[in-house]
């Protein structure tokens, strides 16, 4: 059920794509030649609103694309799981854990030109490798041209972008406080992030700020 | 491509099984209606072979498989991003990523038995809150029984786990030595941790055991 309070509107999109800038890895869906769903983690760029990844020209995943080229793409983060306990003493069943994700559906297609290839590929050490230390990848470094042209690039044309933060949105401002209160004592890694975030996607906050 | 010296095998199961039980998310890939592959992701528990995840009786999930019950399941973590100059000062094409990555393939089934929904959300408790803090999960407890009853829990029938966990085994002893010394040296989030890995993975250091 995608529920409408998590959902991520025009409002959010600076949010949605700082998130996209952020994490490194995403999970591709393809469907295989055999019918069956397939899966790969791949590190990606999201670049002028298309989602790019890179791989080698031959495999598995290159054949189901060139059969299918309908895929999906996915990136999230797990922030604070919430125990029961911060809401219920006895039942189980008030667990849940936050999170941001963002879903991609498009078509894969292989970019060929190698001028465009030699962007991407800037775009990914931009990215991935921020400090630098390398060369510019340009098409006229004959040492790049070879390697560049041997490397597969796919993207991914975006037809419709969601995305999820759940945060307790839903949850009154009561129920925020007191999980907000308990999750700063417990002090694990997420969790003063996940209480800023709940705080800045809690509705409540929002109406007092207008 | 799927390269064997990355691809895990019997004599790494407990490896697999721990990073199972450790990581608390994964991915599952559905063919939606509409014949596009999906992705959600999902907390899960790996349970007597088996992949299990629970959600809503409704929605597009549910219905993607109730249409079609083929599915893939993934499960991966990044480790450290190796830069290009840690190999090479001139060209940018060394740098890669270090990866567990564990994937699934398998038919969905909605659970319907109580008493296995009732263990099943134990083993997800267990898991993800293993400090406590609830009654215990028993079909006899009349507020459990409603609120497990109206939730559903689907397990994936697994016929097919692979696991890739890419720590350099395809490197040189002296490669490993020198990127191994520039990551100590980093010493970010994961660096450690990566080394140690790149180090029980090699080839080299296994020959030497030997």
């Amino acid at each position: 059920m995608r529920r409408k309070e998590f959902a991520m509107t025009d409002d959010n999109i600076e949010d949605v794509n700082a998130f996209l800038e952020e994490m490194t890895f995403g999970f591709l869906g393809t469907i295989g030649e055999d019918g069956y769903p397939n899966i790969t983690p791949l590190n990606y760029v999201y670049y002028n609103g298309d989602i790019y990844f890179h791989g080698s020209k031959i495999g598995e995943k290159m054949s189901s694309l060139a059969a299918n080229s309908k895929v999906s793409f996915s990136v999230a983060k797990e922030y604070s799981i919430i125990p029961s306990y911060m809401n219920d003493p006895k039942y189980a069943c008030p667990a849940t854990a936050f999170f941001k994700s963002v879903l991609f559906r498009g078509q894969a297609e292989i970019v060929h030109d190698l001028q465009e290839k030699c962007e991407v590929f800037t775009v990914f050490m931009e990215k991935l490798q921020s400090e630098g230390g390398y060369d510019a990848i340009l098409p006229s470094d004959q040492g790049y041209a070879k390697q560049v042209t041997a490397a597969a690039i796919v993207k991914i044309r975006v037809e419709e972008m969601t995305s999820k933060f759940k945060f307790g949105q839903n949850w009154s401002e009561k129920k925020i406080k007191k999980v907000s209160d308990q999750l700063i004592d417990r002090d694990q890694t997420l969790d003063h992030e996940t209480v800023r975030l709940m705080n800045l996607y809690c509705p409540h906050m929002k109406d007092q700020a207008n």
